[in-house]
């Protein structure tokens, strides 16, 4: 399979090239691109430094397989040229996510979507990615009625300058030196941000409006009732969700426990009474969704409380790229 | 008015005689009342270093006033020798909140409650504070029907100790010095933990069962529907909040603001498109409660979401205190 990064020296650019490595992914040729400014550098794989090259029409020549991380405007700008040179692209970014005629997969729930793609498939937002993950099991098991969300995301989730923003606040702060903000719109040293992405209607973020049009789209529910609140808290990786959930059917604790642990990719980590749950810290770099807190919420007929963890990078983006990947390899619908 | 602050030495005590000295509350006679390891220590009233003395039945004599912070056991072993020695006591603790007799009050909302008293009124949980605060003029305007609250709470709340382990951590942290845990049981710095105080019924935490039961009686709504998640996060000082509130009858969003607003105690701060909304380190040491985010929630017929921000220490607690003995003083049901 002859792959290309697009956006590879970013945070998840760089992680699915180890991905890609860690889970063996067949390439027979890899092609690491980026902007001009950061073309030239070296990223290794398998032992070998790959040069990294600046995105160009011709980069994407006899490429099978594009894996896109470079945001929206790159997206928008070569995917189609991608497309058009006979790839296949999996796009990280929000630019298609919505767009009819393009699927947005998360392989353990609907990856059959990804069959009738016209050269794209999207990537949902991370932490759209993880309540997902902790939703369908619940759903199969008792139908949803309606969802509320409320997040505590990483800073990770807007790239390395808000990690190198975070640590060098925090750091000044700490030793009494003012701080000059580049990347956030206040401080993020010990302080929590309501604020991800743009407004847009009724007075929402596009992060929060995320949450809920890209559950719709990939749970195959368009008119599930869904409300979030998302919010930047002083944390390096990871994201965690408070998630209440409204079902149709009665729902059992247990059953819901035991669906939610045999569900693939899902974990559940939860005995409060020994401070057992997952925590952000705890679920860096690894590939699981958490799942904690488990309880009843009686405030409504049939109720429940979750506490949904997972790394933002890996499962939010990384790896559930690569994970498509693997199904259309699998599926035989990548490559000559 | 001669007043005793039992817990003299810890966050909130402190706080509460900076409040007695800002706001000219008229003291003849100030005691700081601690334990015996914190005694022997002056704190300053009115340019006055006064010595806290270890708490002592005899110390209650001839007081009118007992402002208490000392924690539950404290509070129950010393608030029934002041109120047998004459004493009104307003307590910081939740050792009596949810006793039969025992008033629980936010001034704004009930004061009328502080009138039935048996010797002690009750200072509601810090997290349930602020988001009455919100909940009251909403209610008034559209009739609460359910709500759901997830916090995101400063690390204040559970005292000096934690402040330290937040602030050593995390530069031990940055220093790539191993730090030994001696508060939290997971680590704070960069990290979010859902677990606040101790786990009570439904493996809920005692935390997110005082939200809905101290929120039912501070309201007189017995019946009320709501549901909490309580996270400690790695801020110092103030708690946010991200409430979803379904109304039994229409609320539009303008009247809604409007009644935040006019509010005592209430301000609303809410731009989006401009990245205005509270936030926590924009709202230490203030005395209000901010609300922003206001917007509806389309997922339930007549929905709203808000953040809600306030200073845990002040509104949330010693602020709050001092305001209930302002009120039974204005009543003159204060002192001989």
């Amino acid at each position: 399979m002859r792959v290309a990064v697009l956006g590879a020296t970013g945070l998840v650019g760089r992680e699915m090239v180890r991905i890609l490595e860690d889970r063996n992914f067949p390439v027979t040729e890899l092609r690491l691109l980026a902007t001009e400014r950061s073309a030239g550098e070296f990223i290794d794989f398998h032992d070998d430094p790959k040069l990294v090259e600046a995105t160009s029409a011709e980069a994407f020549e006899d490429i099978d397989l594009v894996l896109s991380s470079a945001g929206g405007g790159p997206s928008k700008a070569w995917l189609p040229v991608a497309v058009k040179a006979g790839a296949t692209c999996i796009d990280n970014s929000s630019a298609y996510r919505m767009e009819e005629g393009v699927p947005l997969v998360i392989p353990e729930i609907n990856a059959e979507h990804a069959r009738n793609h016209e050269g794209i498939i999207a990537n949902p937002n991370c932490s759209t990615i993880q309540m997902v993950m902790a939703l369908q099991p619940l759903h199969d098991l008792a139908g949803l009625k309606r969802v509320v969300v409320s997040t505590y995301q990483s800073v990770s989730g807007k790239g390395k300058s808000a990690i190198d923003e975070l640590q060098d606040e925090t750091s000044q702060l700490l030793n009494g030196i003012p701080y000059e903000r580049r990347v956030f719109d206040h401080q993020i040293a010990f302080n929590c941000i309501p604020d991800i992405d743009v407004p847009v209607e009724d007075d929402y973020t596009r992060e929060e409006w995320k949450m809920m049009v890209e559950t719709r789209k990939i749970m195959d529910l368009p008119d599930l009732p869904i409300t979030a609140t998302c919010v930047r808290v002083p944390v390096f990786f990871g994201h965690a969700e408070a998630v209440f959930v409204e079902f149709e059917r009665p729902i059992d604790i247990d059953a819901a426990r035991e669906a939610l642990n045999s569900f693939p990719g899902v974990t559940v980590v939860d005995d409060l009474a020994n401070h057992v749950y997952p925590h952000q810290t705890a679920t860096a770099e690894r590939d699981e969704v958490y799942v904690g807190r488990i309880r009843p919420d009686r405030s409504v007929e049939h109720g429940l409380a979750l506490w949904v963890v997972s790394d933002n990078i890996r499962k939010g983006a990384a790896l559930n790229t690569i994970q498509i990947a693997e199904w259309l390899r699998d599926q035989k619908l990548l490559g000559s």
